[in-house]
């Protein structure tokens, strides 16, 4: 009997924002294949005769393409085994979750998806950042700052499509995605942010001008995984940041720059 | 000593979707204080001991207003109470969440943000829609279809701002919203579905041209909560639907129209 591929989001990394179903299926799947930013302290939640494998998905580095990938789900899922496709944050933001439904749809493999919280939204909120706010904004739109290939994603059109917006996977080109954001129109002293590794004990948050954050996040090292923040929100921060990364607060640097500065 | 106020996302419906952070903190707080939207099945993992107090927020409608959810809140807090103030989706999308936490940080009251799975990505993924898919969609946007205080949103600055759009609480202005996209530059031929109490066992999905969504969705009566979803990536629900309400699978209508049709 055909096995069921799940397709679950791992959330953006605190293992506490696994969902209910997604605890419960780990704890049962045959076979887990996962990437590279899913948390060991969620991994550990697989059954222990689970089989474990590692499509990677560094930057510039893919332990299994995505060819590959889809040919383990369907063939252990062929073998009768219950297959989980674990990715960090929502499988269908940003996941290549479509690909492998669709993959599963025509292997005519039973597939459920298993939706997560998305760092689109948690690393703002880990960060005090409400995505929306009433007086400061009634839409947001995400985007990530490389393409699935690799190359830089063309920000021009969205640059400017909401009230916030979100661009993930900035770290490595915050400065050319900064100069760009104010080239297509936003204002150089619109508030920013940029959280690096966002709900884990490692999170750190740079806030400045838009037109300055690229420069501070680069004095603060600011590393990948890291999400960027555009938008009159971002000025919340400074009353609402409330996570403290367990142990190592000097870890949060807050930098802050007014207007004019 | 103060309690502690924790803003919890309860995830769009399903109580599978949510977090085991929020489900650790409902078996042990004091007070719950929760919105129309939250599933009766995920408020029965509160402590037996809780209070539990409606807030309400049905359309034209609230058993508390802002102020007095959060003189609640901080009352509660300042008391000695765990408080968790628990909303359908995400605290920090569309959630008024900010202005809640605003009000916690100026009363001295230590708060703490719970993520949940938003609506604006579960609704589409359990119709089988992923909101990005490469080649068609490198992004997407979430407005809603009213404003906080019940009038509707203009949609003309975000209608294009991404490759994908949602818009959540549609169903009242489907007709004025559709038609209001298509003014602004969107497509009549583009894909769009709208998706009915998703994520729950009354879940319905209508998928249609944009210009034809609004009296498809009217002539299967489409009801509130309805979530819009507008873009290339609403063709692929053909395939990918996976969901199957429980018991009832004829509520799954699936309407589809082609171009000219």
């Amino acid at each position: 009997m055909t096995g069921r591929v799940y397709l679950v989001g791992a959330g953006p990394g605190d293992p506490g924002l696994l969902t209910l179903r997604g605890a419960e299926l780990l704890g049962r799947a045959d076979v887990v294949v996962y990437d590279r930013l899913v948390s060991g302290r969620i991994l550990d939640l697989a059954a222990p005769w689970a089989e474990l494998i590692y499509a990677g998905k560094a930057p510039g580095e893919a332990a299994l393409d995505q060819k590959a990938i889809n040919a383990v789900l369907i063939g252990r899922a062929r073998a009768g085994k219950d297959v989980i496709r674990l990715k960090g944050g929502d499988p269908f933001v940003f996941g290549r979750g479509g690909e492998e439904a669709l993959a599963c749809a025509e292997a005519g493999v039973p597939f459920e998806v298993v939706p997560g919280v998305s760092s689109a939204v948690a690393a703002p909120a880990y960060a005090g950042i409400p995505v929306t706010h009433r007086g400061l904004a009634s839409s947001f739109a995400v985007v990530t700052a490389t393409g699935a290939g690799g190359s830089p994603t063309d920000l021009g059109p969205v640059a400017r499509g909401a009230d916030t917006l979100i661009v993930l996977m900035a770290a490595g080109r915050l400065e050319a995605v900064c100069g760009r954001l104010i080239a297509e129109g936003r204002s150089p002293d619109e508030p920013a942010a940029v959280v690096e590794s966002a709900t884990s004990d490692q999170q750190r948050t740079v806030t400045a001008r838009l037109e300055d954050l690229a420069a501070r996040a680069a004095a603060a090292r600011i590393r990948p995984p890291a999400t960027l923040v555009v938008g009159e929100v971002a000025s919340l921060a400074d009353r609402l940041h409330w996570f403290e990364p367990m142990g190592e607060p000097h870890r949060t640097v807050w930098i802050r720059a007014g207007p004019g500065e």
